[in-house]
């Protein structure tokens, strides 16, 4: 039987970042064949052209070959080479029943682990080996409850049919919306999500969460003609005055009085020297608002202001989506079915139907959720408390890994249970 | 005979602006018309659309009715009305040659005149009976020494044709191209353009000038959509923002290692209220070059940053040309006629081929050299000295009538020589 | 006995601007002591440097001179003299009881109002009289209503003291601080203060509102050096750079999560000509939040973004607080007993405890509001519906005169019961 | 006897950056050493903390690890450690006589050599060994006519003394002043600088240049505090937004009239995602003016620009001088010298006194020459004809190397003349 604790420590021992998520898609895919899953993966379980915001090839490549130097079985990651790391198992139980399924992300984030001695990653030993990666967001966590779930559950005494989601690329909201276009939540009735921690107490549980918000991630790159600065400055055109221009212009955009919004340039970089007129610029930005209409009014507007801003200076312009996520709405009857089974589990001493799902931002889950109920399925995200020494994204990040066993056993009698 | 020194009080008294000369031009048609002189005028001195920077309607109206308030002859001034105000007279000589040309320009400035008794105006009762209006570039001058001109010539001892062009809208450069549009330069063999003062002291004369930039003026005009910045910011379309755009934008515009160059936003206004998104905004800019083609190349780098700067926050913008002016080329021949003219002149004590022109900026009797010098004929642009209290644009400038005699006396030798 | 609509129409026709309330505010004072009415005005009611927004002098002085030549009462006008056009009126009842208050603005707004013939005030011929103003707001209604309840009132058949406030400058919220900081408000228990129209039509009444904003509206002036833009820019000071980069940054500020925002520079000004370096630019700007704490915050911010804007460009800058106003939080109480009493008065089909006020933004009545709160009384700010052809502050607006004399009652009504 | 093209090939296979010349400089000492020359390097040739735009200490460290392990001396190398690469040769003449000084720069450029087989280290088999850094701007040739030199005048057949300086990191003009500030130019007499190239075709020389501009290169450092874009952006204080309004004001400072001027930010970059308000941002600026005091002025400017575009958002900032040259005026004795020693020279068809080296931008040299000129010597900056199949710093820049042994007989012959 599997040890989460151990597993859940292995896995952040190896955190991998989105899309280089070789050796855990690895391991998942491996455990699952074994207790007797139809496991789906690689180019099979998500559509190439969706996933937003890929990394570079040479990233992609050097982490395939980490996962491989640390023991990847060779056959099955080869198959997600190029970033396919996403993993669907199913099993049909032994009566006959709707489809039931259950989603976990698996990517950890570009934060560099806490070696003080008070983290316990670092004291226990299972501190991150890939150094400036870390599992900062409990995805570790989420990863060894699908597995423990799936072990529970391989004995088919259920009705109808289990569905198990691996996703890929949470972070930075880039990896579900793929998933999705691959077909991975066609027929599914009923769709649980879950996320550790978010500010809820060891031993409480939300059967759902509102909040999240709708947002976009869009890289922008604006190209010019660099010159001697000195000698013949008018022959540039000038990449930084325009990314200089659209950040303002960006920021500057009205405060909206149909929803609440927000809008970020996070990053900004180009330039290659104090003499060269600037010839490249890079620029990423993310938009957000509780209203998807309005983030999409708000997205328009970004891509307008980038356009403009380097036509001003005649300059060219692109703008890709890097990433992105809608608002959740919950179906109150599943939130009500977790709040019921939650009850009679040990471990769990209060319970309620709503979180302030806030506390994350925005979570790409809401695209398998939409699609979900899109078909008439029901879904819900849930929230299972963990008391953290320090908050999500922090390098001192830490889960308190007396939840994960009474989260198995939710799960498994929301799985078991109509 | 005129008296000068009287002449140049009375026109200091009632100075106009820039194509609102109506009182000044109406008395120049009526002085040269009884000294003999064919006299064209109003819309036939000058070329409706190709004037630049003219004043709204109501102004031009006002400006008339004042002049007729002042005396100005009701048939004459009627030729004028809507700004006409230029004003071109010729005499044949008693030999046959070639046609000899003098340019002055009449109008004054919005300044208003000092009252501190140390200005001559002042205590010789003479200052600006229009209040915020001031001849302070000494085109008071310039007229009184163009009628004083065409009575010493009235005598019509002198070979060929002369022909006087009294010019409005200097300030600006805004008048001269529409004479020239209008053919008023055609036919032209010799034009000699002159300037009072400029840091040149009394009793000095320099036969041309060099340094003039070529020049551009223009206007632009933002349109968004007002809405109330508090209940609904996101409905209105904010012009000041597309216009601060603008004015950074082109104040960042490289400098060029082809020619100096300058550029300035010299006035931005618009908005109606601090709870109103501001609809409108207007912004008046120039462009200079010591290159003509330069100058150009920033005129169009200037309008693609407001088109892009107002389409990037979806307002509208419009861009027209207010004013204008090219560098001038000196032809040395002229001046060096004017220099052995002046030698014999009481009054003139030093005489130099060549000033620097700088210290004016630009001047568009640039467009009616230029054409003279397209038909093969010859130009050049004076600089009569004059001591100066203060410089020009002043509230206290003001200059050495002294010097006016002298200058009526180097220009009548000049028309009378071959 | 008063007739309201007589009375609001002969206001109508001479709309006069916050500060300016000459012939008005003269006219209540000569109506209230003709009543019987003990009567403050002039210094005695408005506290002088806390009035904001003040219009310059040659403004205040021509509105002097044109209530005088309309007829305004010589005695009573003087003392008002200089922006002084608070009026507060003391009546004690035939019993003991509490001090009950009314406040009611008096001022117009900047508006050419509508000649169209659709309009009941050009129909009607009670058009405005002072061009370029209007009562586009309800405020001579306001005025009106007013009058007419001290006219009722004055047969002292109540308990306690009753105080009538008539308040100048309520646009750009300037008037009410200066009256309470004039003391006008101490020893209130009840404060009744009311609009009309705001969306809610004819019949209704609500007994208080939610959702007014704290703002505070600014005047910035940023002064540099002016130098020719050709001959020597680098002498210069650009006032303009220093407007727009302020102007830029101060609409990027961010949004807050802790309260709604807003943020708007509505007017900036600047520069005299095309070749002079802009030596003065004037901005006006508003903040505005949910939370009063978010809105001193963001006032502070961009007080700070203006202040380095100028250092930027060695420029020096002021900032003057030139209105202001706090959230509303209005006493069920009161809103109840508003609510009670209408439903016995003809004209009044449906009554609710709370309304909407975000559609009015902000209200400086917020002052007096929680001036009584202070000391221990209770206030409400209570919305009169009327139907209205345009909204409020268009050159069409007009109120519903049907709805004035059931306003009337529903205020005796309150003023009569404890 | 030094085969100079087979050096100046070695050296081109071993390009080295500015202050990292650590083989360049060994091989260098080792040299001379063996020539009998007295040696002067590391710390004893050049100022620590005069150094300006050193690289990080890791950078330092990998280039002196890579100058090693391709054979530098281990005993010469260990002085150097930590970027002092200067070299400083003497040899004292068998007559007496002043002190003639040459100066040879040293360092390559942070390009990726072209692989094309129509350049010829590609074709000879001598291309850049270290990936992505080359001499792309003779600095090869330089360093080895220095070497050449050195041992022709080994014979010790001249009057008075000579000194060879090698400097480092002459591109961003950042070494020379350190070497000046270690006393390296004290009693020099006649100083002669040197460029190969520069538009002047092979076969010709010139014995000075002009229009080298003064210049500053500034890094500048903006500090905020990061927050989550999406949850607490007003806990944020936005390093981006500051850098990006110094940008575009740095860029918008006005042209003097006192002196050509340029101003450029070459790189800007800062933030770390798209949901993270940005707590860093860099850029790297630089000024330039044909004035030295105009130059100053536009630095003094900048940092003021930077400092309050920081305090706008509450930004700590710092700016650091990483470079910076002065114009140069040569000696016309020097350079009528130059061209009278060239015409006896086989190699050299054409010789003149002056070239203009604003081809060249900017040239520490510039603190070298001026130093020597304030203890009364003379000094001259050479261009030396090289034709070029492309520009400077570009991937297929190559000299003629027919020129390299000319021009060590011009030198030669300049240190044996008085």
């Amino acid at each position: 039987m599997i040890d989460i604790i151990a597993l859940r420590r292995d896995l952040h021992t190896h955190p991998e970042l989105g899309f280089t998520e070789f050796r855990t898609a690895t391991k998942v895919v491996q455990m699952l064949s074994e207790m007797g899953y139809q496991v789906i993966y690689g180019r099979d379980a998500i559509d190439d052209d969706s996933r937003r915001g890929l990394p570079k090839l040479e990233v992609l490549e050097d982490a395939y070959q980490r996962a491989l130097r640390e023991g990847a079985d060779p056959d099955i990651v080869q198959q997600m080479r190029g970033g396919f790391t996403a993993v669907v198992a199913e099993l049909q139980g032994d009566e006959d029943g709707p489809t039931t399924a259950f989603r976990f992300d698996m990517d950890a984030l570009p934060i560099r682990e806490s070696e003080l001695d008070r983290h316990l990653p670092q004291k226990g030993q299972f501190r991150s080996a890939h150094e400036g990666i870390m599992h900062a967001c409990a995805h570790d966590g989420h990863t060894s409850i699908g597995l423990a779930l799936a072990e529970r559950l391989s004995d088919r005494k259920f009705a109808g049919k289990l569905r198990l989601l691996f996703q890929p690329a949470e972070e930075g909201v880039r990896g579900a919306y793929a998933m999705v276009k691959k077909g991975m939540l066609e027929g599914v009735d009923r769709l649980f999500c879950m996320h550790l921690g978010t500010d809820v107490p060891s031993g409480h549980i939300k059967g759902s969460s509102a909040g999240f918000l709708a947002t976009t991630k869009l890289e922008a790159r604006f190209t010019g003609v660099s010159s001697h600065a000195g000698a013949s400055p008018e022959e540039g055109r000038n990449a930084l005055l325009g990314a200089s221009t659209a950040l303002l212009n960006i920021h500057a955009l009205p405060r909206f009085s149909s929803a609440d919004t927000r809008v970020n340039v996070g990053i900004l970089e180009g330039g290659t020297g104090a003499n060269i007129i600037a010839e490249q610029a890079r620029m990423v930005i993310e938009t957000r608002s509780t209203s998807e209409e309005t983030n999409l009014e708000l997205e328009r507007r970004v891509r307008q202001i980038i356009e403009h801003s380097a036509a001003m200076h005649e300059l060219s312009a692109s703008v890709e989506t890097i990433g992105g996520a809608i608002p959740i709405r919950c179906d109150l009857e599943l939130a009500e079915l977790a709040v019921r089974e939650a009850k009679g589990i040990p471990g769990f001493t209060h319970a309620e139907t709503v979180a302030n799902g806030s506390a994350l931002g925005s979570e790409d889950a809401s695209y398998m959720i939409r699609r979900v109920q899109e078909q008439g399925g029901k879904a819900t995200y849930m929230i299972v408390g963990s008391d953290l020494p320090a908050s999500h994204h922090h390098p001192e990040f830490d889960i308190d890994e007396a939840v994960l066993s009474p989260a198995v056993s939710l799960l498994e009698r929301l799985a078991r249970t109509l």
